[in-house]
């Protein structure tokens, strides 16, 4: 019998409504959003094809019952897309809620696989 | 703005070695050749062709270090494949961490999305 190898784990947190709505993939997008000010840009960040980026985004706007982007004009940006206070809030619970998951996780990894 | 809808979380819990080595789909598919002692069946039983079933456990076992899988010849059942020790010991591990996770995330969940 061998040494076990190291090891290490992954962990994929997704949130549903009635189907999957919001997970790493929209958490990323939204966050790329924050920066560009453009789900167009944010998409093309991530080699994601800006109709998947979209409907992504509606798919959760439907599912959670509120906006996630808003369009901005104007303004010294020249405007573009921004999130909404909904969706900002959501987003941090979303990391805080992976995050507590990794810090209970990396304890739990360690009590039963080393 | 809309109540927020009735939500629920998923998690996908992975091992890694220097790759992607287990998850809840050769947990299952193990589980299955404990009831049916066959990879055959097992994978028949998941709608997983066999050949992806065979590399599944094959590259678990190169990843982790240890076999999965013994053949076991004769007996009353005419033998069939078996969990090596090892594979029993892991997968029950396993399942320990990933219901561990899922007992903690149960209570963040409340606390962040409630």
């Amino acid at each position: 019998m061998q040494q076990e190898r190291q090891l290490h784990y992954g962990l994929i947190v997704r949130i549903y409504g009635d189907e999957k709505c919001f997970g790493p993939g929209i958490a990323q997008l939204l966050e790329r959003v924050q920066v560009t000010h453009s789900l167009r840009q944010a998409a093309a960040s991530m080699n994601m094809a800006y109709s998947k980026a979209w409907r992504i985004v509606k798919t959760a706007e439907e599912t959670l019952g509120f906006k996630l982007l808003m369009s901005v004009t104007g303004g010294k940006g020249g405007g573009g897309a921004e999130l909404t206070a909904e969706a900002l809030n959501f987003l941090q619970r979303f990391r805080e809620f992976e995050s507590a998951l990794r810090s209970y996780a990396d304890e739990a990894f360690v009590e039963f696989f080393s």
